[in-house]
């Protein structure tokens, strides 16, 4: 079968090659691959920034966001023919961690999980792929090549669990959510907000055009911004911040309604200073009682909860965040940086 | 009676002066003041840094760590003459926010409360104070004169209270706290998370001396510093920040272990500027799922969650957090910048 490869840790080495076709083992299925969505962390696997090959091995399959349908499934597993699956990211190591050990694997504390197309496993950029069926979520038929959008959402669908969770802390009814970069991430986020009843801000360095469009569908108010300066009066119940970027991350420290939460769950270059009054900083954060939290990730749970909401949006809408859908035997023009939205590889063409 | 007062934003106004005795209204208690304690936001309204009096009025009662015994209480209110008692120090608004409305005032959404001692109600710096019998909290007995510690410690009781829901959010087994400064506060949040059978580390840049020892007749390791080098590389899962120096500030929110809980609830004054590799800051709170929040003030519940947690403590050690008594005839004296943790004014001498 045709596969797209790399070997982690070199630049310039991701091609689509012959391997051989994959075996599922016991209480695995067998999937044929239809789809691959490509992000950041695929493009930084690309340019060598990271990555891990599987033990023994120097080049792997990449890709995490998966879409397949199932070819063969162990008797007993809840799996059929013909059903559109997509695959958990990550495993806990054999001996796992407090968090692992209960399914918790996005919380890891040891680090020693591995992950599909990232570390020491195989990804899903191949014409055929197996999983546990344990790691397999099902995808409503009607979705279809939307599936692919699974992955990036059960993120999104966990940042939200853990904003309600920490919430609860206290008294909780948030009115206004802002959401920091309108990328799928960002759009996601924005969705599942929307779907929560709140009054929904996007902000994008971008001018007005698709990025705009996608977010005003939503019902969402799209400002096309690099700064928060436009919520220094009303300020937000929740940031979802998912850019990255170092001076939109320090300025939602300190640009949330009293007892306001902000969620990171951007990754972004470091490498540059930022001037930062911590004094000030920490006053804010102290007085406003608010918090600040990280998420990567996402375990099945979040997953379930990801198709489920992806189920209930609006299909034309999602299907406007695929931007662009490139066949696997040019697969590395989905790697080449665009002004799209979400770039995915047909697995089948 | 005598009463320590001052007039809100006036440097140097802080004197005793005679003033009417109070009346205490429908369902108050009327109290004899035992002791005052006295924290760094007493300096700072004595510095006239902030502060608002009761409306109509130009000076108030200062005083927010109380301590008192029951003269007088109302038929069917559960406290009776001979109690000792601590009050609450916040108020909701008579249109209390969200927050405040479930008996949440200290995470008021809308700032519209009002404070015992430090915002628009007086405070309990005065030989005789009244309290409604809902914001009396009871002490044990057995604390006699540690029951002033009651406030402190309730500030520290919401810390825990936030750091435990908070982790509850997934699995959430900490085994080792940094606490940092090792003041009243930072003593106290080392006493609780002691309770708690956890490692802890108290860091203050004290030399080894009363600070030390109180640290370690907890069990506690201290570390006499002003960094967080000891810990860059077996880094704690919870770290509770009483300082609000900045680069500790800064520092500890990249210094927990994964899925980790830094708690700020230290204040000092702003108008440093730091430099902060933002985008490294964040990338390690994203990969970590780690967490940052503040916290300020407590509600009914902490005060009672504080009492207890005293009440379980060994009264010797405690008994030596508070290393000045001042008469109040010469109560200016604990306004006094020292070397010591807890100066208390005695109402009675």
């Amino acid at each position: 079968m045709r596969a797209l490869t790399f070997v982690p840790g070199s630049k310039g080495t991701l091609e689509v090659r012959e391997v051989p076709d994959p075996e599922p083992g016991q209480g695995e299925l067998l999937v044929q691959g239809l789809a691959l969505g490509i992000c950041g962390t695929d493009r930084e696997l690309a340019e060598g920034d990271y990555g891990w090959p599987p033990p023994g091995e120097e080049r792997m399959v990449i890709g995490h966001e998966s879409l397949g349908r199932v070819l063969r499934a162990p008797d007993g597993s809840a799996f059929s023919p013909g059903d559109l699956v997509v695959g958990v990211v990550r495993r806990p190591d054999p001996e796992p961690c407090g968090a692992c050990r209960r399914g918790e694997f996005d919380m890891c504390r040891n680090g020693r999980y591995t992950e599909r197309g990232i570390k020491e496993l195989d990804g899903f950029g191949s014409e055929l792929w197996t999983i546990e069926a344990a790691y397999a979520v099902r995808v409503d038929p009607a979705l279809g090549e939307l599936g692919v959008l699974v992955e990036p959402a059960s993120v999104v669908a966990k940042a939200w669990e853990q904003i309600e969770r920490i919430g609860s802390r206290a008294w909780f009814e948030p009115r206004t959510l802002l959401v920091t970069g309108a990328g799928p991430i960002g759009l996601l986020a924005a969705l599942l907000g929307r779907q929560r009843g709140l009054e929904v801000h996007v902000l994008d360095r971008s001018p007005h055009g698709l990025k705009s469009s996608l977010a005003e569908e939503l019902g969402a108010i799209y400002h096309s911004s690099s700064t928060l300066e436009d919520f220094r009066e009303a300020k937000p119940d929740i940031i979802i911040e998912c850019t990255g970027a170092g001076q939109l991350v320090i300025d939602s420290l300190t640009t949330t309604a009293a007892a306001g939460i902000v969620c990171l769950c951007g990754l972004a270059p470091g490498g540059r200073a930022h001037r930062v009054d911590a004094g000030v900083m920490n006053r804010e954060i102290v007085l406003e009682n608010d918090v600040v939290f990280g998420t990567v990730n996402a375990n099945l749970r979040h997953f379930r909860a990801a198709a489920a909401a992806l189920a209930e949006a609006d299909r034309e809408w999602l299907g406007r965040l695929i931007t662009r859908r490139v066949p696997l035997t040019r697969a590395l023009e989905a790697f080449e940086p665009a002004e799209d939205v979400k770039a995915v590889i047909d697995l089948t063409a």
